[in-house]
């Protein structure tokens, strides 16, 4: 059997049957956004790590060298916040291609730190090796835990809200406007350049995560929207034994998401239910908490929504499209690396 | 300018320059084997990475899946012990081309835990990517100090002994016995066997390390072998701001590598002296700390032996023949990422 045929969770799970965890200080080994420790001081260390490839994540065609370094700092630092940690340090890997003019790297560093200063991350060291053709980045965040308070995806409960910061789909429909140069997009191009430049320099909620781990509002799971809002949202429903309802009509979107959806009949809530790199925070609270949370993040200046409710039944997602009908999602479609159509 | 222009030293210090170091608890950012930070425990903790790219760092013809494990595993605990440290914590990134068997995952897997369980390190995460043709291995490994006995290239001090554990070039002549196998050698099939084995399954100094670290020798300088003798004597000499003399005759060798330098004419002190890979310590020490240090090893069962002495002259390394003749190599030759003749 090869790696396509696997496919990426499938091949987690089993490398996850390889690793058996040792020592009693590893308090969550693979399977959530980060690892996590305990340390002496008596707060939780958490590790994540991730790698770009070129021509398979990114591509330098499309990307700038600065964007490059921003957006493997922010998605490494979106995961640490999604533990409701605060990112620390960094250390990098850079595998490039012998004859990359070194004025790339400069840029890339620039990037990175850009976004370092940004999410208030010291990059520490790392090893740079050449490749045969690709670039090659990868990152690996340690950030450190609020006490001990640990959002993880195992912990919904029946009757939890589901809710999610920003807005849904920006980054999808960028891509998508991307990968379509040659297409007669309708409508203002400062929205299109918007969702573009969600796409490439994605932001990660570090700030809100942390005033969330610090509040007293009883948050019962987390994850950070890479795959998509439907894959993640059942990876919180997987971990924690239950099921979802997610309303499309209460999906948050940008003004740009939606002109360019509505000027170029796309269908905005299956847009942004499926696709990836949001790095928005999805998470569910106790409803009695929902109230007070929302007023608090008007103040704050980041919108918060609530767009579901979790279920005891575990059949995965269901999907209530604003028309009324409900659609039951057991295995949601997302960003899979190892399968064309996964 | 390009990378193989400004070559693999002239990078990263051209890469430090970019890097900011904010926060005080950075005790030493790039420019060690090893980052270092303080935490709360009253020890360092220390982080570095390694990346193996095939083609570049590694051969899929000449390494077993098993081996390619292991290695990765034990150059980075070569990395965290060079800093006196254990190493705690592992966590890996790999990039697989699409087509590759599962059941070659499977191997790597088990080359990473048998390395793993033999340096006490939990792998606890991780991320796995595609890649458009060739394999990319990362590992980040954590260690932490004995305490604050923190071991960095900087203090070698004049009068000071050069010693290194093991035995020196075996790595460098297994990997020329692998890349020329249509030569006709001369003797023992069972030394070269011994040999190729040294270079695709390196052992680390994890426990000397922490036996120097926990005793009251004072070593004043430490580096691991991994661009070769000549190479990283000078990392030593450029951060300590000295010179040192290495002795030919001196350097310890296996009976293999003597047999197979004597049976083929290949020069065995100059092969050790620039090879790379050995992963054996390489440090300083008080001149009076020598004896007792060597009688305890010897009980120890590792040999250390002394090679050189510590100079006042920053002249980097003068090599001393074994027929008597000095020669002061300012920039020593090694393996270099990005040079040809690096």
């Amino acid at each position: 059997m090869s790696l396509d045929r696997l496919g990426e969770f499938g091949l987690i799970a089993r490398l996850q049957s390889h690793i058996p965890t040792q020592s009693s200080r590893v308090v969550q080994g693979i399977g959530d956004d980060c690892a996590v420790f305990s340390q002496p001081g008596g707060n939780y260390q958490v590790v994540t790590a991730d790698a770009l490839i070129e021509s398979v994540h990114f591509d330098l065609k499309t990307h700038t060298p600065e964007q490059l370094g921003w957006k493997t700092v922010a998605v490494n630092a979106s995961d640490v916040a999604a533990m409701g940690a605060l990112p620390r340090f960094a250390v990098i890997t850079l595998g490039v291609p012998k004859n990359t003019p070194v004025r790339f790297l400069d840029r890339l560093y620039k990037g990175l730190n850009r976004a370092c200063r940004e999410f208030e991350i010291d990059l520490v060291g790392g090893d740079t090796v050449s490749t045969p053709k690709h670039w090659m980045i990868s990152l690996t965040v340690f950030g450190e835990t609020h006490k001990k308070r640990l959002f993880t995806r195992k912990g919904a409960q029946p009757g939890d809200a589901l809710l999610v910061t920003g807005t849904l789909g920006d980054s999808a429909l960028g891509l998508k406007i991307l990968q379509s140069p040659r297409k007669k997009w309708t409508g203002r191009a400062a929205d299109r350049k918007h969702l573009v430049q969600r796409h490439l320099e994605p932001t990660a909620r570090v700030r809100e995560a942390a005033k969330l781990a610090r509040s007293k509002w009883r948050v019962t799971s987390m994850i950070d929207l890479s795959d998509g809002l439907s894959q993640d949202c059942n990876h919180i429903l997987k971990a924690s034994g239950v099921g979802a309802e997610v309303w499309e009509c209460a999906l948050p979107f940008s003004q740009a998401f939606e002109n360019v959806c509505a000027g170029n009949r796309l269908r905005a809530g299956e847009l942004a239910f499926q696709g990836g790199e949001d790095y928005e925070l999805l998470f569910t609270l106790k409803s009695e908490d929902v109230k007070k949370l929302l007023e608090s993040f008007v103040k704050y200046g980041t919108p918060v929504t609530q767009i579901g409710v979790i279920s005891a039944r575990k059949n995965g997602v269901t999907w209530v499209r604003s028309n009324g009908r409900r659609q039951v999602l057991r295995n949601p479609v997302g960003f899979n690396h190892f399968k064309e159509n996964g």
